[in-house]
């Protein structure tokens, strides 16, 4: 970490400085130009609080050398990490499609979906029972019964499950799930992080919608500081100016955290373009950017004809989109 | 609201959507033009899935001519809330000066900025306990035993006291805590929003970082919808790219959350700019904009001489600026 | 186009503005609810000013059912544009491979580059000879001399170049560019786009660091309605809070810029990312959202092997990124 | 300016590129630590290319420690500068309220707003003549015969003019106008900035809707890099997420730019919030937070009742506001 002093800073306060930052067990290199003092912090600067630092009346700005997560860490850790999840694998060459609904609505209907998208190659059951809404009186999921039905076409198909987790308290009823979800608007909620990092079970951590890629890290850094390493990162849009698209999906993020961590990479574009007709051009150019696998909303709602332009793909549009997207793949290779 | 029909669409297309709304307890009027026809929805449309709508294949576009969020709205209560603590009131006229260090330290340190901050004419103490960090390597706060050094400071100065929650198992160490905080990262931590919402305890919600107005008036709604109508609502800064100020205070907010909502509204300057030199214009500016409040860092540290640049005011700079504040809100009464 | 009326607006003030709008030739359709009056307006709605219309006291919100475009809006021409540049053409299921020096610096440079990226495949050079820079103090291109070199490399290998002018009074000297372009800073300079409109030449218009789609698209509009309809739209990265790429490159807006338009859509993963590491993967995505070209900076500097790490590629790296893109295209076909 | 080298930097590389940063006349101090090496370019940085710089294979970060504006730069300029139109004096603790029509519409207008902003206490008549417009096909402003009827309003008021530049070529029907308006598309309209650093006209030069205040700052430096140094900076909304408000009003900027640089700082409400009802508070916060000047649109259109909550005040609506500014001026002095 390097420190800048601003132009006027007296010996007294440089050394003050320092010893409150030698205090700290750091290391402390002066460099000193005709207007301009800078300090180079050698040590352990993960605990260094920057933004305090570069509050200081006498710093001029401070600047990170090394990134201040650890066990994320591609240098510390140069091969993909892969996430085992029942007998798939994902990351390091392994590519996971997950599909299903956004949620959980009846046991016929997940059964169904679960065993068409099965059929098109999807290799692990998406399912929302717990639903994060904006508003208190919108839909807020089938929530423990839905787990339930997620269990049944878990049985019926014996594809693994990825559902959401909203609250630390529910905990018990993921016992049997395969992968926990966080969702965009709790990637800083850090104490359910925490609780997350004393399983053992794969977590799935979505972006927040105007999070930083360093501080989506910083968040994965929270649960494996808690000892659970099987963390799936998941890119599905942030929030832009342009309202054309529900969210603005990042795909150059898929490069840059590869290049970061070496935590595999998924990408969402259901959530982030809102529209159907967006998802297969997305997901195709995700795969083209290196994603390690795909989550995808699938519906199949015979009953609701009206339904077929939502963001959902029909298990039809999702069996074309499996094939093409396996021509990406292979063309990347 | 308003659904506007594609061109194209057939009758029995969007006979079928009609039944499907009036299945909602809607009336349906509908007109047609010669390229476009046109829903209108009356009734109780907020709970109405708007997305869900918007999606559907024959839909062009949705328009909410209501706002989706009841209790908070000023057209059903058309008089200012004001919100009382202790002896004090927040709103209608009532100003609320929030003032206090970013982390409790010590016994020794809140007592003393306690008693710096009322001398200046702060009417209420606030003081970090539970501190959400980026890193979990970062200091988390003194905790309950914040909490408790805050009482004593309330028990040696007779100020109420605000503090922020991040995880409702914490909820019974807020039993004599005056205020309760929802940070910016919670403010859609839906099941946080519930549980407060049990309570009747007023309750500080701040705008995340990067939600719209509309959002935070429907955060404010989760915990409406649960019984508890204490709330004050706080702009703290958004998201953009500009990088010299941590976040862009957004003041039109103020004026606009006035015009939706009848809660108060207070601003935290220190947070929004992260630099104790653009705190007092801001303060200035939303006092000026009609804020019923501020929230603003006061730290008194003499043994960290260094820290006088932080985003912290010492107690003498803010006890310039109380008076400053006092001769904006004068003028604008 | 629908207007919203406010509620309690009287039937004076209704019948004043439907006066109004009806003196612009509009055919006006009243809709009346309880709480709502709706005003469908019927008729060449892309004169009307959205911004009054909507500012106006009575008018709750306005909102378009048609887009303000036409001339390059799909709905009035289904067929893809197919823009000719000498042998070349662009879109309609041609691809374009644009590729060159971020600046021309010499003869023998500009030289060297057009031959190494016609061998790998491209079939146009870039190369900038007016460069727009934030600094007056950094390098502003070599300017008409700039061209005079592009024009011999031309010569030397056939291929049609594109560079970007700055300042319509410099247009004689783009007599023999093949594609003029117009920096993403100068996508509202509205002057320059009339004048623009007035030549036939091929316009590279790249979308503005904080533009909307539709704003893209009327800025195409505006050459359009001068007369030139050879236009090529370039998505080229937005301005977000993301700090590790330069710029956030918005790939859905390639699948959505094909919806509302017959116009072709490249890709200029170069600037968007500002880093050559990024620039393959972008690439491929770009081909695999269905772009019909791309734009990427290629140098080569054998004395300056420091530049390696640059957003530009080498022509070595060139060469392997078109193998891979023609892998791709052929995917997606 | 300061350069940090990644790890593994070879000793070759590293004097390879101290050789290359010492041919731009630069003195380089090399501090090498057990992970990194830093060097300190000292001298003037202004004209090295940071981002080419930072892109090189072997550099981590490259971080300014000065700014690159030079002549807009407090630093080398600490009084406030002063800038003269006519009688008016605007900076330095000289406020100036600009006020008038969005355009200008006819004779009788502009001159009825002229006496009526006057009379209310305005020091300097605004109005459109020529105008930006999203779209081709709506109104582009009276042009030159605009810039008539405002020299009429200033003969019969003696009012200073404002007025918007949008095209060099127009640059002598602005001989008589006091202040030329670059408006916000226009911010790094480059060589418009360099032709009118060559007048010594006052400048008034709005921020761009993605701009930071740097880059403000750089479009304010072309200007005076030719020689006019009289340029009034003006904060008018940056573009966000949020709808509510047209754009984000960034109050912060005036406090930034005072801190930053010597030159004085306006703020438009109108254009940024787009509300009518809005603009009062936002003028009123910008006087608090230091702004030396507004320019507020003010019409008067009695044959359109239906205008009245445009984003423009009535005149009886600014003679109120200009009270009310007053007093908050006078209380932050």
């Amino acid at each position: 970490m390097i420190a800048i002093l601003k132009h006027g800073t007296t010996q007294e306060q440089t050394d003050h400085l320092i010893s409150w930052l030698q205090r700290m067990n750091l290391d402390i290199h002066v460099s000193e130009g005709a207007h301009v003092t800078i300090l180079g912090l050698i040590g352990d600067t993960s605990r260094v609080d920057m933004e305090l630092l570069s509050s200081l009346e006498i710093v001029e700005s401070v600047k990170r050398v090394s990134e201040p997560f650890k066990q994320a860490n591609r240098k510390f850790h140069p091969h993909d990490s892969v996430i085992q999840v029942g007998d798939v694998k994902i990351g390091g060459g392994h590519f996971a499609m997950m599909a299903g609904p956004c949620s959980v609505e009846s046991e016929e209907q997940i059964i169904e979906v679960a065993r068409a998208v099965k059929a098109s190659g999807a290799n692990i059951l998406r399912g929302g029972a717990f639903k994060p809404r904006t508003s208190p009186y919108a839909f807020q999921g089938m929530k423990g019964e839905g787990i339930e039905l997620l269990l049944k076409a878990k049985a019926d198909t014996g594809l693994p499950i990825v559902t959401e987790i909203m609250n630390i308290s529910t905990l018990d009823l993921f016992n049997d799930v395969d992968i926990i979800q966080v969702g965009a608007r709790n990637m800083q909620n850090f104490d359910l992080l925490k609780e997350l990092g004393k399983t053992n079970k794969p977590i799935l951590l979505k972006r927040g919608l105007a999070n930083t890629l360093q501080e989506l890290l910083m968040s994965a850094e929270y649960i494996m500081s808690e000892g659970n390493e099987n963390i799936i990162l998941c890119e599905r849009g942030i929030r832009t100016f342009e309202t054309y698209t529900r969210n603005t999906l990042d795909l150059s993020a898929v490069s840059v955290l590869h290049d970061l961590s070496h935590l595999p990479v998924i990408v969402d574009p259901s959530h982030a373009t809102g529209k159907a007709k967006l998802v297969p051009p997305m997901a195709l150019a995700a795969v083209a950017a290196g994603a390690d696998g795909l989550i995808i909303e699938v519906h199949n709602n015979p009953s609701c004809a009206l339904c077929d332009g939502a963001q959902s793909l029909t298990p039809a549009q999702f069996d074309q989109l499996n094939k093409q997207v396996n021509r990406i793949w292979e063309a990347v290779q």
